[in-house]
């Protein structure tokens, strides 16, 4: 059972930047940070952009940050908007080709188990992934390969 | 999210087995049913005589069957058993090298996430997969590439 790596890397540049809300990131810093490749980050911060969870600020000076208050970061929101729920199990998916599908039972058990995942995401915001005491120790370990 | 398609052949073959229940199958059989393939199969159903949920019995006129009523095989326990725990998100693994895990919360709150995914699927068993009705009507879907 697995998460994208996409999403995977998308709540760590939110946590980066919850982190590091009083100024702008730049892309290369939070790949430097989590040793994690650039072009990677690129396509992820541009659709965070998009989903409005990213400002992004051009230019010289420019960087990127938080466009809203982690509390207002629902963890549940954002892994059902980034995560694909049709690839749980081949029978979810379009180019389903298992012949019991129109009557078996396992698409609605599997398919109530991922709303339950997702349901327990529900209960925490963004600010719940940083902890209330593990801040200035966060900020710490994202420095590491910053020095 | 998705779940390995080791885990679900394996659920496959079961269901398989639990429609099929008064005879002796062959993974020739299953395979073409499904349209899947045989060398797939072959480790997956040894995989699940080892640990007891199909009996195969060699030679000529041998074959796989169930080794449990289907009402005794709980779907949680086996997908608990199948599926790699390890492997939802990077912080799960052996493997990790991300800097913050230390003192970062998500891999505590997915970890919950996880454990509800198989909680739910805990409350239902083999036979639930099938379902009360649906025996017939599969039992003809199933035969359909066996014509």
């Amino acid at each position: 059972m697995q998460i994208t790596r996409y999403t995977d890397y998308s709540l760590r540049v939110l946590i980066y930047l919850a982190i590091n809300k009083q100024q702008l990131t730049t892309i290369s810093d939070i790949a430097t940070s989590y040793q994690i490749s650039k072009n990677h980050l690129m396509k992820i911060v541009q659709q965070l952009n998009q989903q409005s969870y990213v400002l992004a600020t051009r230019g010289k000076n420019g960087g990127i940050k938080l466009n809203r208050d982690a509390k207002e970061i629902n963890v549940g929101a954002l892994v059902r908007e980034i995560e694909d729920k049709s690839k749980l199990i081949e029978c979810f998916g379009a180019e389903n080709k298992c012949v019991i599908t129109p009557s078996c039972q396992l698409k609605n058990i599997f398919a109530e188990a991922q709303e339950n995942f997702f349901k327990t995401l529900d209960a925490y915001t963004l600010q719940d992934l940083i902890g209330e005491q593990e801040e200035a120790a966060l900020t710490n370990l994202l420095a590491i390969n910053l020095l």
